[in-house]
């Protein structure tokens, strides 16, 4: 067995986005509890949002996004949990962890419980291979190894940027599939871990998502979802989309499989319909736009990457649908205020 | 639970090729003795090959091959397992399950033998999705769709042409690892298939391997190995970089995954060391060469892509070492035998 990985306590927040009393902590509190939280606030800025005592946080609410941000506020997502990007802005670790506030610990087929920020940290830490398929997945996984055949030149991997982590029981289904099949549940545990490969997409979810956000972290824009916006449910997506070309392009890795978390409750379908119905046709032209996308040999920055796609998505998705005009304006609005809050320290290009 | 695919009895062959007698069927029975089996005998054609009773089979030995070959038999390789893909020109199934006879039935977590052909069946006869990564494996099993995110417009998916399974204890590895890892064995039971993306290249074991020969069949050869060559370990890489890349171009699936068999026993790394040694140089030119390979709009039919593979494997390759001519050559020959022995009906291009 190798030895746990070094729980980077002084280097890891933990993002919540939330509605309601942060209840579903109990259950975290052994893993959760070294760590520093970082709450955001969605919806009514009044209410008062319980935290179990014990737990170290700051909590930001719609108007202290509004004082910190300023005008730049606008690029924040409201009633939309896509406002958790926000705390990705203002951690100042180089690691980030987010959960949904419906997401409780796991159990392996052992029975016994998943410390699910573990095995994110362990897939930060080691190497992705995202340049040739190991069919025995992981190679970095205790007991694993590249197989016969893999390119000698290519055993170092590249660093791993995303680690996408799974769910058991409710399954993170779109409105159709929730209605087609309402009764179905996940209770397949996936022991592995596999590199998404360069060139290929994936369906990101904000569920259970940890990520480098020194090697990534300005890519990690949510979109424009929610109150006054024609969409949602595709926050995730999109920032996973964006991510994923532009890991590609800096060679950096995206993991995905263990750790599961257990999704306790399915969200309404028909709520889920309304925000996902105009997502179900746009999304046929996103995947083939973010399929055929390339980025300039002058992008050698995350920031500059995304600012290259703003660009992209403003003369190409613009096309679609107005939204994406006001989509591409603000992901710039958000790398100016990535980077006010963020000062690029002098060392740094 | 699904029901159990179609056993497919008149419709599939299993290749075994092989230098002894073959006890290990006596553990396979209850699963292999429906199907026809085609053994190809390797080395000394005198040698008598023993086959447990009640199977049913052909056996062909080199005097055979050269028998039906001819001069064509030169694309057979001698003295190593790659003569295997004899088997899949002369079966006139539409499936091959190949297995090698130190593969034995394995035992999934629960302890129930695995009926690894019925997984393989299971795995051919439902569709693959090598255009977008879905996040809970295949979306096909039981339990599993696509999830949120995934493009409507991909979820028919594309037929699969290839199954390939996997090896608990001794697992795939090559010389090197095998040398630096004497103990590593696999315990790992993964419960995932997995469409490998398109454009991505994968090592395509030959130990326990499925397809679909009317799909695919062509593509299936197992280059020049062994006797006389100057290279060995290398025949199943080949065949699947070559498969992968026709796949892609034709637009077909290639699995990876379930089922799992037992590996019984590791090959000797010295040896193995002296089969690969060439390769591992060769593989970090040939890899980069099949991940750039383009095939053209007239290349409609594997043994059209196949052609059209080996010139350039002569135009790029050759340059590396004259070996690949030799093999480009031997390719076509390939594909003139198959043609010969697998007439295309009249209705056929």
């Amino acid at each position: 067995m190798a030895a746990a990985p070094p729980p980077l306590k002084d280097e890891l927040d933990i993002v919540i986005p939330t509605i309601r009393n942060l209840d579903f902590l109990e259950m975290w509190r052994p893993f959760f509890q070294p760590y520093h939280l970082i709450i955001v606030q969605d919806g009514d800025p009044t209410k008062t949002i319980k935290v179990p005592d014990g737990f170290d946080y700051e909590l930001y609410n719609r108007n202290d996004i509004n004082k910190i941000l300023g005008p730049k506020a606008s690029c924040i997502s409201f009633k939309d949990s896509a406002c958790r990007c926000f705390g990705y802005m203002v951690s100042k670790k180089k690691y980030i962890f987010t959960i949904d506030d419906d997401c409780f610990v796991a159990k392996d087929p052992s029975g016994k419980q998943i410390n699910a920020l573990e095995q994110h940290i362990k897939n930060l830490l080691c190497p992705s291979t995202p340049l040739f398929f190991n069919t025995l997945y992981d190679p970095f996984r205790d007991g694993a190894d590249f197989v016969r055949g893999y390119p000698f030149s290519l055993r170092e991997g590249v660093p791993t940027a995303v680690s996408h982590g799974l769910w058991l029981n409710i399954p993170d289904y779109d409105a159709p599939t929730q209605l087609v099949k309402p009764r179905e549940r996940n209770t397949k545990y996936v022991d592995a871990v596999i590199s998404i490969p360069k060139g290929t997409l994936f369906p990101m979810c904000g569920m259970n998502l940890a990520f480098d956000r020194d090697l990534i972290g300005p890519a990690m824009y949510f979109g424009l979802m929610g109150d006054g916006q024609p969409i949602g449910r595709y926050d995730d997506m999109w920032a996973g989309w964006c991510t994923k070309v532009i890991c590609d392009h800096l060679g950096l890795g995206v993991k995905t499989g263990l750790p599961y978390i257990w999704h306790s409750k399915a969200s309404n379908p028909f709520v889920n319909l309304r925000k996902e119905y105009k997502g179900i046709f746009w999304q046929e032209e996103i995947i083939p736009f973010f399929q055929a996308v390339t980025l300039s040999k002058e992008a050698t920055t995350v920031q500059k990457c995304y600012l290259e796609l703003s660009k992209q998505v403003e003369d190409k998705l613009g096309k679609v649908d107005p939204y994406f005009v006001k989509l591409a304006d603000a992901m710039e609005t958000w790398i100016q205020a990535w980077d006010a809050l963020n000062p690029p320290s002098p060392s740094e290009d």
